[in-house]
């Protein structure tokens, strides 16, 4: 049964999203730049992509949460990642890394464990192979598709987590977060999600905005991807397909009321 | 009252790009690169995106106008834009420079005040504290959001003109065009445009259509904003929120006849 | 009249698509990125966009088809798409080349080349302009847009493609594709594709996913032109302008059937 209390402080941590406008600072890939910042600005938030070694210092020290996305990566663009988690992590800048590709190429997968191992990051989130490659020797994804089932993930994210001493979320048709201690599963999305490029780095983003307001790393990323589900659920709804379900899905973002999520929200413990 | 020469103005100017279909050379942001391609296709010029060292005098040589943007920056990209900005200048292809997110940090500061040290720049369109950036010390914004109101800024905006010898475009609510003699004031627009990226780069590319066909920088601004203006009051009719509406502005943009924009473009004198 | 084998091989290749899934490998422009992913997983494939010399070669290496596209071109992107090319020949992954503004710059005009010349391309696909700046020397073209007139250039493109060695798709009202022996001529598509950017990109990235599953270049290609092209007269049905009409476009190719695809392909031999 889906917990009260979370599905409550989902609706909260929109409403203060909304309310305080918090800056996101995004390091992240091309495919996804111009989306995941509609996206952030259809949930209230203010978004900035910038990734000059020049001003990545400077820029995140405006932020309430740090994005690093690495798809689409090259070497200047993982120097400045590290550039400005450094300065977040020494502004107490909450930091959350999305591994898009990691295990598909040592690039890929290299830049994500050194990202974590240079830094403090608050949460990881990706597909299951993406997440699993990050402890795993030779895992292997096929291009930024998941190959293994949120099922067959959880002793090895809770074992990760515990590892790597941050929150995970393992993101699928049942999303896994988890910080080692704590599990929570949230139930909410659409298949069609995964026929849009970028709706995990959304989802990314959209725990950026969520943990810039709730710095409690497991119920902020639950409560966003419980939003963001809920979103593409009703989206779904009022779509012919993967691009009108794209457009509806911004502007379910947009105007998702409180009571709506908090009703909507299924989050597990 | 708005000003019934300039709404005429603006129609006969959208008329021309039509049938011109000025080539638009944009150097601009990884997030809005899409967006504004096909604003400039809805409103019938031609966009090319190129930032090569090795082919930017080239391409700027056919563009009817040159379209500057500082948003994702970095440095190779700077020396880009100087090297087409010259050969504009040297060819008298009108620049249209937009500042996102000078005030926010040094290189968004100074790569844009060097731009407009070093090359003519026919206008510069920002929100208020972007264009105000360029003037004080220490001006600062959040992100590349605003932090200034456009009737804060009009004194300064007249004397920066001046010191600048260019004019300025000041957006927001009501935006504020000057070139330091002129002032016009224009009064399209929806709330909505603030929910979308890359809208005000989207405007500052519609005056570079406009300013590729009416040589006069004051009016083409004014028009050019009037136009997109309208456009988003119409789009915000048919829209349910900021995603339905970036894609019903572009609707409008090519939908929009020269009596609707004669009659519904608010430029004050 | 149509050929009722080849729109019987299109909606086999869609469902081959559908069915397998193929990954297809992107080194592209920033400014069709996103599209581009969006339109490959709308009919079914599985997009990776990624450019980096230190992960270009392993990627390819678990891709059905690799496309380069030479908008916003720069030196490093050309190196990319050298060092994956070659990898993609020696596994046999077919190559598809998209020459955006070929002939409008040198650095376009000998980029093509120099891929051309140092790769085994399948295919090549753009617009009238864009392919014949291939052979002619000084051909020049506005921009991204064509000059010249398909039908003046099938002399032109039948002898070029037995130069090179290779499968042309000269696309336009009718496109024209030839390996230098046989010659299809393809009429689907309508004429709102001309006003969203990227519409030819995209078509090229189709390519790549047919012939991923489909090895007869021609064949591949023109079944690709048609599913495109008649997905865009559909969507132009539900469409009010540019906008509504790219999104229709999406939901088109994704909700297309195989019955559908047969009936409605027009390829000529």
């Amino acid at each position: 049964m889906p917990d009260q209390a979370l599905g409550q402080k989902a609706a909260e941590n929109l409403e203060t999203v909304r309310t305080k406008k918090p800056l996101i600072h995004n390091i992240t890939n091309f495919v996804v730049m111009n989306y995941t910042a509609n996206a952030l600005l259809a949930c209230g938030a203010s978004p900035v992509m910038a990734h000059a070694a020049e001003e990545v210092e400077e820029m995140v020290s405006f932020a309430g949460a740090l994005v690093l996305n690495i798809g689409t990566l090259s070497m200047p663009w993982v120097n400045a990642m590290l550039m400005a988690g450094k300065k977040a992590n020494e502004l107490k800048v909450p930091i959350i890394l999305d591994p898009v590709g990691s295990g598909a190429t040592r690039l890929r997968t290299e830049s994500a464990k050194r990202l974590i191992k240079e830094l403090s990051v608050s949460v990881i989130r990706g597909n299951a192979s993406e997440v699993l490659s990050l402890a795993q020797e030779g895992a292997r994804t096929k291009g930024v598709d998941s190959i293994h089932r949120v099922d067959e993930a959880e002793t090895a994210a809770l074992e990760l987590a515990k590892e790597l001493n941050t929150t995970l979320a393992i993101t699928g048709p049942v999303d896994l977060i988890t910080d080692g201690r704590r599990v929570l599963r949230v139930s909410n999305g659409h298949e069609l999600m995964g026929f849009v490029t970028g709706t995990g780095c959304t989802a990314t983003a959209m725990i950026g905005a969520f943990l810039s307001v709730d710095r409690e790393p497991v119920d902020a990323t639950a409560t966003a991807l419980a939003y963001f589900g809920l979103a593409g659920e009703r989206a779904a709804v009022h779509s012919n397909g993967p691009g009108s379900f794209q457009i509806a899905l911004l502007d379910t973002l947009f105007n998702m009321d409180g009571d709506t999520l908090r009703n909507g929200a299924r989050i597990e413990v």
